[in-house]
């Protein structure tokens, strides 16, 4: 018996998958991730967690075929990590690290890791909403923004590992305030969570009119988003405000890269079709070149689950950099 | 004795290369594109060309080991050509057309096309400006502003034939005009030759300034450049309007594909390392995520022969869409 193991790696926790050659999802759980020791730790616990699993499941570690890892911070074309904040790692080879940990892995299964953006673009390109595209360019909006594209079924990670950072581009010409990266207009201040909350907040402050929104003491993005969705004017126009830069961002990618598909991923993205729409409009306003016409925009699939089978595939195909 | 053809079509002049199969130009020369018949008669003109050469040459038709065509409009990645306004050419297979002027070509021998902007790129990289690199992109500043990518070697088309068209995004706040294509602020209206003859005009107009240029009864981006060189502000005021979108369209581009390298090309570029240095500061400026840096930015410098030598690569390792 085979099997196939899918590690994502977050701040706070790290999940992992067991999955059968073939990319099915056998099982899959998660555990604290021990940042003690400089992140150290990290790393052996996982090596822990999987030999646990093989234990359990009588198979020898020589039935590994292969090890992905995805890792929260920017992880070069050949594996190897400067830095990673999140992981307090420094100068660090993860998928190099992951094999000492499992000295008897079989040298011909591959261990590979990617910047997790990435590698969950990687995971909805196989089996979520990218599946049966050519490219795929996924945008996550969450706290903050992020974006990983896929061609020709590989990860562009780019020469200086930026291919993707689509919310550090600036588009929006009417940003209240500064991105966490110092510059003004940044895609990342305004169509994030984070962002969402903050626009609505100061079109309450500025905007006299009406809103069910004024009925929460704390607003969230799935407020202002559920608010908007039952015909709220002034939620509504906030969430315009917020994903206009998205829009347009997309059209600038759509000038560079040309993906045959965007795929929005992300905790906002629970707003759904109707938030997909919002975005559409903005993004075919900006296509002048093509009369309006682009990649489709369709709605990410996998969840929480696309960092997991996205390092699964990633180790599947050995499409990342192996130590 | 064998030989390799890089042919660029272009919508007055059809340029014409005869290449070594290691790429090494043996000679070249220019024919005019007969735009006669919707363009039927372009093709058939090239392939007499080429079995003149063959015959003068000694060479046999099946010493002919491959044929690139460059063409002036956009080409999908399977060699197809929807529109071509220049050649008069609708729902039309370049490659399989000129397989048909020339059937006794041997079948091994690969016939492909590209966009000829994308070739030309194709051409920096590998012999070029972009020599070297791992992933480039190619601007051309012309009449108007276009572009090319070339990722692990091969041109990236896009899904609809849109990837690097920098051209056409939107990073100027301050136009002064739309875009030909409709759409305010792009690139290809301030930072092209045309675009840097408007915006200085506007500026002399606008600024009682003494200034070098209000010698010339008619303005040309050489002019400007030449002027701004020699330390007339005002030119040097202009160049930097006109430069500055640029420079946040190649930060853009580095959020997207991230290349290694920047080559800069067309007439405008013969402006130099002049030009090369503003395009740089304006860029690095919008480079925050990183601090300032980012790609290299270089001069093309094969000049008009970027497009038959790329023509000539795209057939000799048949990166195009063949027929």
């Amino acid at each position: 018996m085979t099997v196939v193991f899918g590690v994502d790696i977050g701040g706070t926790q790290t999940k992992l998958g067991a999955f059968s050659p073939d990319g099915t999802l056998l099982q899959k759980w998660s555990i604290p991730t021990d940042l003690s020791d400089n992140g150290t730790r990290i790393l052996p616990h996982v090596a822990d967690e999987i030999r646990r699993y093989l234990l359990e499941n009588g198979i020898p570690l020589q039935g590994v075929l292969g090890i992905g890892l995805g890792i929260p911070g920017p992880v070069d074309d050949h594996g190897y990590v400067r830095t990673c904040v999140n992981l307090h790692w420094t100068d660090f080879r993860p998928a190099l690290e992951m094999r000492r940990c499992l000295p008897d892995l079989p040298v011909s299964s591959p261990i590979a890791a990617g910047n997790d953006a990435n590698v969950a673009a990687l995971g909805e390109y196989a089996r979520g909403g990218g599946a049966g595209s050519d490219s795929m360019m996924m945008v996550t909006l969450g706290t903050g923004v992020g974006g990983g594209v896929i061609l020709g079924g590989k990860i562009l990670g780019g020469a200086h590992g930026l291919a993707g950072e689509i919310g550090h581009i600036a588009t929006n010409a009417h940003a209240a305030r500064d991105c966490e990266c110092g510059n003004r207009g940044c895609i990342n201040e305004c169509s994030s969570a984070t962002g969402i909350v903050a626009y609505t907040g100061d079109l309450l402050r500025e905007n006299p009119a009406p809103s069910a929104l004024r009925a929460y003491p704390a607003l969230t993005a799935e407020i202002v988003c559920n608010c908007a969705k039952e015909g709220d004017e002034l939620a509504l126009s906030a969430l315009r405000t917020c994903m206009e830069p998205l829009g347009i961002g997309l059209a600038h990618f759509s000038h560079a890269i040309d993906p045959q598909v965007y795929v929005i991923g992300g905790g906002v993205s629970h707003a759904g079709e109707f938030l997909v729409a919002l975005i559409r409009k903005a993004y075919e306003a900006h296509m002048h070149l093509t009369g309006g016409r682009g990649a489709e925009i369709r709605l990410a699939t996998l969840g929480n689950d696309a960092g997991i089978i996205g390092a699964c595939m990633l180790a599947l195909t050995e499409r990342g950099a192996g130590a």
